[in-house]
């Protein structure tokens, strides 16, 4: 439920109406919007009366939510969110690229792929200093030497950094170094990982599990706001099903339900989802072409010698490639929005 | 395998390879290129031996076909196809729209819809006359009066004609009607249908099923090739999965990758796979740019009163601004490409 | 709907009931039971009142049908349907057997199996004579001379036998020769072939669809049971998942959930669904542990040899194995039941 | 790879193959046997060479492992493993039923529950104390409160206790009262719970991901045995696909996969699996006939008031049926096993 207070509605109006959510034993969050406060009803168990509510100074009106997640509803909040990070916004009318190597490998290699991804559009750069890896003999990424280097990254090249914090315990470090977080498709539903993200002043990405649904996807990110963190950006990046022509299937009619549904930014990464490069380029025009608010895509100026997943990763001259062609697919429905300018050597 | 001629082999040249591939109990299957022919060899169990094609008059080279699919492969014919029906082509360069009604449902109502599509650019035109129904309580489509219908909305409008033939009985009737015979989601294995498509000399519209690979699918079209018929339309329209958000979950990888694998058209139907009106716009956004030849779309002037699938058909000023959207975005990347027209009135 | 007559009601009455129906614009469908008759009520659009039947002589109530599938459904038929071929019985109470090759490939070749099988414990054959292929390429069968080969095991053995009709044109041919006919996966939703199949007298195996929900499956088999054929024995086969370690998902608890819901006897094809012979006889356990109501199984004397699937087919003696381990697992739950005898030479 | 020793190796010969193995930069693993001593070769980047290995003393045979996984392969050890737990011994020529209620709530609630399903063959007794719950708002388990209660449930009933450490933080409460520590579905790739699972020496129940594959699934268990905990019971739930008349599709084929492919024991629960009642006893008959080595089910003595999955707990009287129904099942292809002894009242 949410309670939507008058324009003028003061200051001890809106905690009134707090006390007396809570005196029923609920949990209020007060919403500050452009015009007016809206205060979230949380941690009830069916239905409320809204009646007790109607008649208390400054309320304007009550709206019932019906969905499961809450804070992250368009019902809670209708407006876009936009996530600044940096001196980028991403969100409703920017389409914000993120590149970068699967896996950080050395300061030379992270350090010559940024430079090459920032000419050409990319706004935030990517790469992996913990990495998730399905065999336990598998290159498991620098650790903190890798965050060191996304660090130096980001002094020499001005690009905000996102990296992937495995489990909460180094999310601390990870925090330290990154300005956007990201939780992986395999952590989505590690709830301690999310609640600890919900604690954290930095933005955070949320991967779509490989087998959520959009509802657990959004109650994943509830679980981010719940605990206290409203920065979340959702990123799409395939399904597991029969189909084996790429790696996952990558499920572009989330973003539509997604941006329905709920106020956060989605991004798409089509790398992941294809797990090859040939299908990387079209994928990433179709991202943008369905409303996507960015696209997170792996770069290696020498994949074939990556230490982890150098068959999806394009080279800088198709990533090049890749921004000049969603730019002008992005401005073609959103003639108003801020896409990268591609500056090409 | 492939013996590729001289440009300058003779037509008794071109004999002899095929009664020396004949010898050997394999079938021989001349294809014609713009400059030279190339001879199909069809039917061999596992490896054959090039030497003895080698030495014979007029043979350039002898190439392996290694997919499963043979006449349907870009190893066979590394050029588009481009499928011509009436005044249209489908295929490489061109974006086709196809919209309409799921079912006819009367003379009216299909021209009241082929009229308002034509106008906001399709070029050709849909409608069910034979109903694939999961019960076999609901309502099976006019039936022979239906493809009347859709041939009288030709007449009027000058727009090719799309329906589904069910079975392979059916198929001598829908052939006398349609310009392109649609085979439908589940028979996409029904190989007799397949067989008798093979022997038409209409355009085929192949959908791909619930559940198949893009082997599967380039299987079935083959069948079709195999049996004589090379004017196959592939479509993709979305595949069985967990995610319920969509009733299908659009796999557009498969565009890429039956481009690469395929020369055969590849076009998208975003209203089966969605099932819902609110993704078709976006979706349809994303299938032309990632390179489809084309769209099908659902289209009714009174979607609440349709009498199958009304919740998935875009109103005419939906599917309006649907055009006004994609061919714009085609024409990024095919910047040579010839996209529809879009009249707004 | 379905209306239940008293125990006394005459033919008189129930004809009446009938006609009352029918003037409604309504399909009557009689339905004689052990005790009393009910009729059902087909055809509608959305819910009939049930106060017009409820007045009429020898109607002792009305019971709404909810689901879509009405022939069907526990509600039309509460008792289990048992289909009756040659001697055999095939549902509640007994565990019925079949097996044979993938496909007849020889008189010698049949017979061999078949008196191996037989003396197991099988009480059907099966092999295919006409047998749809992915490739257009592979063996497709011996056509009518598999089914000549057929009737001469049947004549020799005894056994009825099993074979699949691939469209409603060569049904006419199977049904002749055939005692059961079998609707494959690729065919569950063949609509044409469901009606012919209805209109056969001959028991039809209708095999679940690769992706096919259980309503689904039951709504393809009320299109048999509608246009006249009670005689449907379902057949679960393995569902396409992302699981690769066996070549199709074997859904077990769908036997469970089509006996709640259905009166029909539901079987377990465990070969199609493992498609590697060591997975055969774990999964036949478990088939038969669930309470399937019987088996069907590949065979092969010389499975290395066979010429379609025969990775998937079980040597003779496994198949003893299979039959001696099934039968006390039958016993155990369903002590008064007919299991097979098996006679190890 | 695998440096099988001698049967008369001495230590110092062991020894030697370790420091040979460790000189190359690999990790060595000894694994004690019945008669002899194997040396596992871990961590290395593509083939070993064998030869260097094979001159020295005491060394009989290198055996490649061609599985990513090692230490959980059959090759590595042949033989099943039989993991102990207080007087229990769960795997091979055992059947292991582990019940409870999906969530501790109260003493008393435990306490019933857990005699009941003692009474009737139950060895283990499960709860949970900390649940994993897609809302954030629904009941999250009553954390160490439940422990505590676990801990008195052992001491009055004798019956070790199995319950889910959510993350590696909570692992160090868990372990302090658990038997066996279950990571659940969600986490079954968090790799950092993994790891420190791996560092327990309590016995692990590591449930299979909702679209894991078999070999994902046993590479998480390497991560445990890699990090030196070898008791690790492997737990099959049911995965994520299109089909929902269960809650997931439970996939039995996966145990005599996993049995071929690893040593360690598997055990089903087909409670989540099933997600609702009245699947739960047939399903359990099919995992019990199918090879499992054990059962975890969900029991609840109040189910329409239980704080969490009541739908899918069993009476008590249903737990005694299931537990009658499935001892002789097992009986019947492992005569000289071990089935629970149910004492009905």
């Amino acid at each position: 439920m949410l309670v939507v207070m008058n324009k003028t509605a003061t200051a001890m109006e809106i905690n009134a109406v707090v006390a007396a959510i809570e005196a029923k034993g609920l949990t209020a969050r007060p919403i500050p919007g452009g015009q007016r406060v809206a205060i979230g009803v949380l941690h009830n168990q069916g239905h409320i009366d809204a009646s007790p509510f109607l008649g208390l100074p400054g309320v304007k009106e009550v709206i019932p939510v019906t969905r499961p997640y809450k804070l992250v509803s368009r019902e809670f909040q209708p407006d876009d969110s936009i996530i600044r990070v940096g001196e980028n916004a991403i969100g409703n009318g920017h389409l914000t690229i993120i590149a970068g190597p699967c896996a950080i490998e050395s300061e030379r290699q992270a350090l010559t792929i940024a430079r090459l991804v920032k000419q050409s559009g990319a706004k935030l750069f990517r790469g992996g200093a913990f990495k998730p890896r399905t065999s336990p003999y598998a290159f498991q990424g620098l650790g903190e030497d890798g965050l060191k280097i996304l660090a130096r990254v980001r002094d020499a090249t001005g690009m905000p950094v996102v990296t992937e914090a495995m489990d909460h315990e180094l999310f601390d470090l990870v925090e330290e170094y990154a300005d956007v977080v990201q939780i992986g498709t395999r952590n989505m539903q590690n709830f301690s990982l999310l609640r600890r993200a919900g604690r954290s002043d930095k933005a955070i990405l949320l991967k779509r599990g490989l087998s959520a649904t959009i509802e657990e996807w959004l109650m994943a990110a509830e679980y981010i706001m719940e605990a206290g963190n409203a920065r979340v950006i959702l990123c799409e990046r395939g399904v597991r099903t029969f189909a084996h022509h790429s790696r996952n299937t990558l499920d572009l009619s989330a973003v539509p339900v997604v941006q329905k549904e709920s106020h956060l930014p989605i991004i798409v990464d089509p790398s992941h989802a294809a797990g090859r490069r040939d299908q990387v380029i079209p994928l990433s025009r179709a991202a943008v072409a369905v409303g996507a608010h960015g696209l997170m895509v792996e770069v290696h100026h020498q994949p074939e010698t990556a230490l982890s997943d150098g068959a999806q990763s394009l080279y800088p001259e198709q990533f090049t490639e890749l921004c000049s062609q969603v730019a002008p697919i992005f401005r073609i429905f959103r003639p108003d929005g801020i896409a990268p300018v591609i500056s090409i050597p």
